[in-house]
């Protein structure tokens, strides 16, 4: 494709703002549509996390694209998860057995440094405001709304990225066009979650500790907190829609909500003073995995991040996934530039070798953060489960070559999602295994490490 | 539910037209809204499968509704596999140990059959030629086109059924509402089907045997035959839509289709005379799986059969489980009829307790459908799986209590497709550690039968 053609991007969010900053860099004519106001000018955090986990995979992206120390600057570290129980005692487990940690860094924050950066570059030019109604595949022309002027234009792209979220209008013209074989899934939690806050201490500080992802799992359902930069915590609540003894549905009190939390979070309910009423005005949120293929549509339109593979949250990897899209597509586009420059080539060998690279690792994801969410919710606070963590943190501690499954999916930006499952799994079977079968001072690391490295996935 | 108030059925295929014989013959006042002409007066069979596998699940219902022998006289029964190899040899793989066997039938005769009974009953009227465009799913209203009257009109129903097959409008509705957590996938296979014609002999007999299933198995592609009536083979080629050495898409000129068919099913191309006009005209057709949850709508509407879970014709299931879905719903029903006559209950309960009864089993034989695919077209020829089939032949010729994964699919029709599923698969593993560990004169059956009893699911 001619550079001088122009690029649509649809979607200014995470993943939106990295590509068009990326592709930027790399000479096109960058075009993108956002349906929201600039977040840099506006609060529109309602009904988004307005924190999330960057890790190791997410870093690598930005640093492709010359953003990581801007990122840096804004991230709390996470060594580990603080475990909260009934009785309100705290004990804690640690991420890695090497001091490797995750950051609680804010969603808006990060999104402004991107579109910043973007901005910076005049071949980029974001429209704000604008929301995707419809994109004719075929042509590739997109259909927007202007919530300020309140009309509808039509744009054409050359090329079109839908990086427009879960809820994409490109997957879903995908869908309805009938065009070619689209396989597709939405697949729903029982449970949804609603976010709710711990302010700052009065001095400005956090009222427990920053250097932890608290959690306080209670098997049927759990809350967790991620610390921000204020001396603020943004708390999820993770509850059935309504199945369970207490789910949304039948928390409709004031009385009801305090009572729950009374016996569930005791410790929490006391750090968050406006309990009822935010229990009340926030949203509850879905929690839904997305699975599709193909991505693309001839040489002419491609989806990426959560439009194409939507995960839930409890890995704390989807930004991480949908940044590491764009480092994978961008070692394609850098394998073909001659040829796309040339016009020997077109976007269709680009896409086709995207998806077949990327697929794999993205349907991973989506069913280890599904996994996740059961261990978080009823085995961190298992003996046997936590026992398991003791020896890996030890293993990752004396074996520089070992990595949890867990270090490999969050740590090791440079392995594959899908083999860090594979492997993980497999890995997660064996030191069961061995924690059920044996006393914690009896269980030789060494066996342990040799046993590990001897599979073969 | 007044029965005075109306019942609206959208699609009148085998499901549709079962149900309302089934709701008829409860008492309901039954609306049919079909959008092809009537089948018993126009020949519409383009584009769908002539013949299909009924056993034992589907005559279960079909007794139930009381047109089992009407049915039972267009049956052709086919007691097995017979399965031609690339030279033209032949060999027999029994469905059953026991003689039970599996049957063609015309889906267009089975499904005048259950028309014809059910406009028998004067609370039921069938409309042909008017398409589902659209259902209000909160008001129940549906918005059909008619293609003679070429009017659009609007029909409101107390409630509305959707049996309106894969590409289901009511399910169209659900996803696109977004009022509730609609989860849903739609996975299609890589392969592709065209369906073929083996003509009857100058004297209407068959030109092959007509008491099996015919396959040719090819590991990438496979042909397969079931006999009607008339003396002709209906034969479906499955083959890679365009990945493969050989494909449907580079399958396109009549020299290409005769050197595909010469080198692979040399016996079969002697039996097709019209082979290239037939690849040329004949439509090819999509393989897919349709999962979906919830299937229904408060009190309001409800999907069944294929609208609410297609499966891939591999297990020859489709039809069978659609049927099944009408015995479930019908047995619900039942259990309530009382209160529901009474207006003491209302629809939601009986969809809600099918849903929760019936999703479980619509998953199993999805999953079960598609491996049989795998099955059919790589393990049928292969040695060790042979050797099975062998000993489950014998297995349950031997003891009256013993099925086969197949046989409980196929022939236990109170069994749960579930249960069969995970009891099935048990024995699938325990029976091929058998075969792959000892010669088939060493293998004790009372020794395989003690392990295969003692499973525990």
């Amino acid at each position: 494709m001619n550079k001088n053609n122009n690029v649509l991007i649809i979607g200014a969010g995470l993943c939106g703002s990295l590509l068009a900053l990326r592709l930027a860099q790399r000479g096109y004519q960058v075009e993108v549509y956002e349906s929201r106001p600039d977040l840099r000018v506006t609060d529109i955090s309602v009904g988004k996390s307005i924190n999330l986990a960057l890790s190791n995979r997410g870093f690598k992206a930005l640093r492709m694209a010359g953003v990581e120390e801007k990122a840096r600057e804004i991230c709390i570290p996470m060594f580990g998860r603080l475990i909260h129980d009934v009785q309100e005692n705290t004990f804690v487990s640690n991420y890695s057995g090497q001091g490797k940690y995750i950051n609680s860094i804010s969603r808006g924050d990060l999104n402004g440094i991107l579109l910043t950066a973007a901005e910076k570059h005049k071949n980029v030019t974001i429209y704000f405001n604008r929301e995707c109604k419809n994109i004719d595949i075929e042509n590739n022309i997109a259909t927007f709304y202007n919530h300020k002027s309140k009309e509808t234009l039509e744009v054409s792209g050359a090329t079109i990225f839908g990086t427009d979220g879960a809820g994409s209008v490109l997957r879903k013209n995908y869908f309805l066009a009938n065009k070619f074989l689209f396989s597709y899934s939405q697949d729903f939690l029982t449970h949804g979650y609603k976010e709710l806050e711990i302010p700052a201490s009065k001095e400005g500080g956090h009222l427990i500790s920053k250097d932890y992802l608290h959690i306080w799992p209670r098997g049927e359902y759990m809350l967790i907190a991620l610390p921000n930069l204020d001396g603020s915590f943004t708390v999820t609540l993770f509850l059935g829609h309504d199945e369970g003894e207490y789910n949304f549905k039948e928390l409709n009190s004031k009385e009801k909500i305090n009572t729950f939390f009374e016996k569930q979070f005791p410790d929490a309910l006391k750090l968050i003073p406006n309990i009822t009423e935010e229990f009340a005005n926030n949203p509850t949120g879905a929690l839904g995995t997305i699975k599709s293929s193909p991505w693309y549509y001839k040489n002419k339109n491609l989806i990426m991040g959560d439009a194409a593979h939507a995960v839930v949250p409890f890995y704390g990897q989807g930004m991480n996934a949908s940044f590491e899209d764009v480092t994978v597509l961008d070692a394609i586009i850098e394998k073909y530039k001659d040829d796309l420059d040339a016009g020997n080539t077109n976007w269709e060998k680009v896409f086709k070798e995207y998806q077949n690279t990327r697929q794999e690792d993205a349907f991973a994801i989506g069913d280890l953060a599904v996994e996740n969410y059961y261990e978080m919710r009823d085995k961190v606070a298992d003996p046997i489960f936590m026992k398991k963590r003791k020896i890996e943190m030890q293993l990752e501690e004396k074996y520089d070559d070992y990595y949890s499954k867990y270090s490999m999916v969050t740590f090791k930006e440079n392995l594959r999602y899908s083999e860090a499952m594979k492997r993980g799994r497999m890995q997660d079977e064996v030191l069961l295994n061995i924690c059920k079968n044996s006393e914690i001072e009896q269980i030789s690391l060494e066996d342990a490490y040799q046993q590990l490295k001897s599979i073969e996935i």
